[in-house]
C-alpha cells in the first residue's frame, strides 16, 4: 500500500538551533526525513555539527549569519537558542516548525508514538476561535463541535497563525520553580487543543512550536539574549507576547495544547537563575505593558504592527532598563533584515495594504 | 479504616430541578447521600415526586414557590429547568452543586467512577488564574505548576466563584447541531481544569455546575424561560454571561473542565429548535452587549453589579425585543427576593461596601 504523502512536505521548514551533533534526529527520522531542515549552529563556528545521513538540510553558523546580514547581524543573538529566529528569516517556506535538540518523540496514553509535526500542521490548517470560549475545546476536531450557546456568526473562526505544543517529562519551569521542585515531571497527557482567547497573554515556549511565516513570521523575533546581553531564557516569551498582541490586532489565532514532545533533560537551574533573574522582575512591568498595548488601525501588516510595537517598547519600557532601548532598535533592524531577505512578502504586504485603503 | 468525612458536608446543597421520580439518585448514592438536597419540582404541583430512601432533602413545588415569594414568584420560571435557581435562593449554605436528573456517574479512562461533586469542590476551594494563561492548565493541581514566563505577582490567583463541569456521551449541542449530527457522542476525556480568562465569555451549561453562593449567588439567576416566555434553553447561558462579566469586574475566577458526568439522553431537537430559535438570533446581539458591558467602580457587591447590569439590559437590549424589558425587571425582582430570603448576606454585603469606602 502506498503511503500518503507527508502533509505540506514542500511548504514547511524545520528550524533547529544547536551546539551539538544532531543524533536526536534519529528518533524523529520517520516524521522529519521528508522535510527540509534549517540548522542554526550556535557558539563556535569552527565546530563541525554532524547531521545523521539522509536528512535534507542547510546549516548556518555565526560566520554565515554575519556574512548574510552584515551589520544587521547584530539583531541575531549569540550563545543563546534565540539565534533560531535567523532560520525563520532565511526560510522560503510558508510554515515553520521549530524544535529543541533535547526533545524526543513522546507517546500518547495508548503507547503510540506521537507525530508532533503532523499535529502542528493540523492545528495550523484549521481555524482558531479567539472571540468566544468553546467548552469542548477545539470545535473542529473529530467528535467535537461548537456547544449550545456558541454564537453562529463566530463559527467560521479565523486563520491560525501559531501552534504551541507542550512537553511531557521535564516541564518548562523557571529557575525558582526548578529549584523548589527538582523532581517534578509532567506525566499528564491532556488530550486537547484550544485557542488562546483574544486579549489573553500566555507564556510561549520555543521548544515545540509551529507557525505560519506568511501570517506572522516578521513578528516571530526572539530578541536579544545570551552573549553580551543582561538576560536569557526570555527569547520565546518575548516573541510570544509580541505575536499575541499582533495576532489579536490582526484577527489571527494562536492555539496551544497538543502535540506533546518528550523533553529529556532539565537545564541547570543555577545557570538558569543567573540568566533569568532580571527577566523575573522586568516581567512584572512587561506584562502590564503588553496587556495595554493598542495598535492603531492603520497597522495592517505584521511589519507595520511590529515597528509600531518597537516604538512603544522604547517609549514605555526604556525607563525600566536601557536594555529595552537596545531591544527596540534591534526589533527595527530585524524587520529591515527580514524585508531584505524576503522582498516578495514585503511587496505582498505593501500591495495588500495599498488595496485595503 | 475510617472513611474521610465528605468535603464541605455541612456547607453545600445539591439543587435538582425535576418533573419525575429521582431514581437517578441511586447511582449517585455513594457520593451524594451525605449532602442535603434541594429539589425544585417543576410542572404540576399535585404530582408526587419519589425520592429514594436515605437522602436528606427538602422539596419545593410551584405552590411552595408562590407561597414563599408571593408576587415576586414571577421571577421564577415555570415549565423550564430554569426554575432551579429558586433552590439557590432558599439554600442557606455557602456552596451549591446543581445537576440534571438525566446525568449519571461517568468513568475516567481507567474505568474508575468519577465523584463529580468532589472534583467541583476541589475546583472551588483552589484559586483561579484569570489574568494570564497557564499552558499546563490548572497550576495548583498535583504534578503541575506555573510555567516559565508566568508573572510571579499573579501566582496567588483569585478566589474561584464558579466550577463548570463537562459531559461525556451526549454533548450539550444546540438544536441545529443536534439535527445535523444526531449520532455524535462525546467520548474524549480531557484531563484538565482551567480558568476562563478575564474578558472571555463562555457558554455555561447548567447540567453539572457548582458555585460559591456567597461570592456569586445573587448573579446566578436563570432568567425567564418556558411557560409564557418566547424562549427556552438559554437560562444557563444567560446566567453564564451575567456571572462572567461580574466575576471579571469583582476579580473572581470561573473554571471549566473536570469533572465529567455521563449525560444519558438527548432532548428532542425539534422541540429544542422551537425553544431556541429566537435565542439563536438574539444571541448575536447579546454577545457583543456582554463583551462591552462596563460596570462602574462603585459596584462593589454582586447585588449592585447585578442591578446595574439589569439597567444596561433594559437600555441596550430593550429595543431588540420587549422580552428584554421584562427580563430586566425580573432581574430586579430576583435581587429583591434574594435579599428578602438572605438578609444576613445582604447585611454582610452592605457592611463590606461601607468599610471599603
Amino acid at each position: 500500500m502506498a503511503k500518503a504523502s507527508p502533509l505540506l512536505k514542500d511548504e514547511l521548514d524545520i528550524v533547529i538551533p544547536t551546539i551539538r551533533n544532531l543524533d536526536f534526529l534519529e528518533m524523529w527520522r520517520p516524521f522529519f526525513e521528508p522535510y527540509h531542515l534549517i540548522i542554526v549552529q550556535d557558539g563556535d563556528p569552527s565546530k563541525v555539527i554532524k547531521v545523521p545521513q539522509g536528512f535534507d538540510y542547510e546549516l548556518y553558523n555565526r560566520n554565515d549569519i554575519n556574512k548574510i546580514l552584515g551589520p544587521k547581524a547584530s539583531c541575531i543573538s549569540f550563545k543563546d537558542s534565540a539565534c533560531r529566529c535567523f532560520g525563520y528569516m532565511v526560510s522560503k517556506k510558508k510554515y515553520i516548525y521549530t524544535i529543541d535538540d533535547d526533545c524526543f518523540v513522546a507517546k500518547d496514553p495508548s503507547g503510540k508514538e506521537i507525530n508532533a509535526l503532523e499535529q502542528h500542521i493540523k492545528n495550523l490548517l484549521c481555524p482558531s476561535t479567539p472571540f468566544f470560549f468553546n467548552t469542548l475545546y477545539d470545535p473542529y476536531r473529530d467528535g467535537a463541535d461548537f456547544v449550545r450557546g456558541y454564537p453562529f456568526s463566530l463559527r467560521e473562526g479565523v486563520p491560525t497563525a501559531v501552534s504551541h505544543g507542550l512537553w511531557l517529562n521535564i516541564p518548562d519551569y523557571d529557575a525558582p520553580t526548578q529549584l523548589v521542585k527538582p523532581l517534578e515531571r509532567n506525566t499528564r497527557y491532556v488530550d486537547a487543543v484550544m485557542t488562546i482567547p483574544k486579549g489573553t497573554l500566555f507564556p510561549m515556549c520555543g521548544m515545540n512550536l509551529a507557525f505560519d511565516r506568511e501570517l506572522i513570521g516578521p513578528a516571530m523575533y526572539f530578541g536579544l539574549m545570551g552573549d553580551g546581553q543582561p538576560i536569557g531564557r526570555y527569547d520565546d516569551m518575548w516573541a510570544g507576547w509580541c505575536i499575541k498582541v499582533i495576532c489579536d490586532h490582526l484577527g489571527l489565532g494562536v492555539k496551544t495544547g497538543l502535540p506533546y514532545i518528550w523533553h529529556s533533560k532539565a537545564s541547570n537551574p543555577f545557570v538558569n537563575l543567573k540568566k533569568e533573574y532580571k527577566g523575573i522582575y522586568w516581567q512584572e512591568e512587561l506584562i502590564p505593558f503588553f496587556q495595554s498595548v493598542a495598535l492603531p488601525k492603520d497597522c495592517t501588516s505584521v511589519q507595520k504592527c511590529y515597528l509600531q510595537l518597537s516604538k512603544q517598547v522604547k517609549a514605555k519600557l526604556g525607563n525600566v532598563d536601557d536594555y529595552f532601548n537596545k531591544l527596540a532598535d534591534a526589533m527595527i533592524t530585524w524587520i529591515e533584515a527580514w524585508d531584505e531577505l524576503n522582498p516578495s512578502t514585503t511587496t505582498a504586504a505593501k500591495l495588500s495594504n495599498g488595496s485595503s485603503k
